[in-house]
């Protein structure tokens, strides 16, 4: 009998769906696995891209994870200065024995502390900020320090939850959910990595991220004023 | 100024919730997009691995689509036989710009005959089938003909979405919108096709699907004996 991994999903409002959603298919395919999505309350929750998600559980009924991931999203902003979510997070993060992120759900794993000293990677555009929590960024699509797994940005959700499959349940495993997902990616462009992508396209991109870093890097100031940081 | 392209996704009980959401996150960024996630109620969707989702809009009241996305899942046999929903798909598919599929979900283009003497593509396991609908199936995690892109399994999705973002607004604009979700994917185990999976593999995962194909063959057997297809 496979005992029952409780895999909890922190959701909230404009949260990045994919960054959710890819981790989501890969790891509910696990032996054994019970997933949770918690949010502060059962009312549906926004994504960036139009769909409301039912959660099924909120923070206080959580039940204690064996995994808590939390995705990312422009949502993120609103979540770290929100006391219930980053105390969940704590919470949880301290009795898990997996801690993770995917994107810039990083930061909310960094606003409860759980970065400090520790290596990490999110969203290629947010990577240097990881450093105002203590992390030492580390420029991969996955990073494992211990038991703590982090992601880069959306799709490197994917490749983060096969990762965390070989560590759950074996390569055996992972392989059989890769071809059941028939996940062999061929994208017709190629442009995923800042490394890859010419000067206008990455200028476009950091043009349209502009105004949203600039809040974000405005918010990690003041969070280290409060000294919550 | 952009002109709106309406992009409409069908949501059914049962679907595989990667099959949706990865399209969704990739096409909902094309400049112009708006988004409609269509079902027969306004009921939340069961997928297959939780969540559920909200639709936004009935088969009643969506308006007319530039593009329709059928995504696949176990509830593809239910939606197969549903009046209404292969109606539906029928009369989108013959006004829409592009008629597309994800997964098995190119089996609902076919039960509404947009499959007939065309070239496709579905999840790796139910790809001999598509020859009950006349197609013509081509192995390919993509497939194009004219105005049909239809798609491998589960996370095919994101490059088949990516295909239609080149064809849609352009290489640049496809390339802006894969840095901008990171799409640099590095599997971390490589079993992603059934040429690439040893035989232990391939066959455990092939016990896995069994109920469910030889469910699906019996229903294609029937809907031809009922000259349907």
């Amino acid at each position: 009998m496979t005992a029952t991994l409780n895999i909890g999903f922190l959701l909230f409002d404009d949260i990045t769906q994919l960054d959710f959603t890819g981790p989501l298919q890969v790891l509910s395919r696990v032996p054994g696995a019970k997933v949770h999505l918690v949010a502060r309350t059962l009312d549906p929750v926004r994504t960036d891209c139009g769909p409301f998600i039912l959660p099924d559980t909120t923070i206080a009924a959580c039940p204690d994870l064996d995994l808590i991931c939390i995705p990312g999203g422009f949502g993120v902003d609103a979540a770290m200065q929100d006391d219930e979510i980053v105390d969940f997070v704590r919470r949880q993060g301290a009795q898990a024995r997996y801690v993770t992120s995917v994107c810039t759900g990083a930061f909310i794993l960094g606003a409860a502390g759980l970065l400090a000293g520790r290596q990490a990677t999110t969203h290629w555009r947010y990577h240097a900020l990881l450093t105002a929590f203590g992390a030492e960024p580390v420029k991969a699509r996955v990073v494992r320090d211990g038991n703590l797994f982090t992601g880069g940005g959306v799709t490197a959700g994917i490749d983060f939850a096969f990762t965390v499959v070989v560590e759950l349940a074996g390569e055996t495993v992972a392989q059989a959910i890769q071809l059941g997902l028939e996940y062999d990616p061929h994208p017709p462009v190629d442009c995923g990595s800042p490394d890859k992508a010419c000067l206008h396209v990455r200028g476009a991109v950091e043009q349209r991220f502009a105004p949203r870093m600039e809040a974000f890097e405005g918010l990690l100031r003041e969070m280290r004023a409060a000294e919550t940081v």
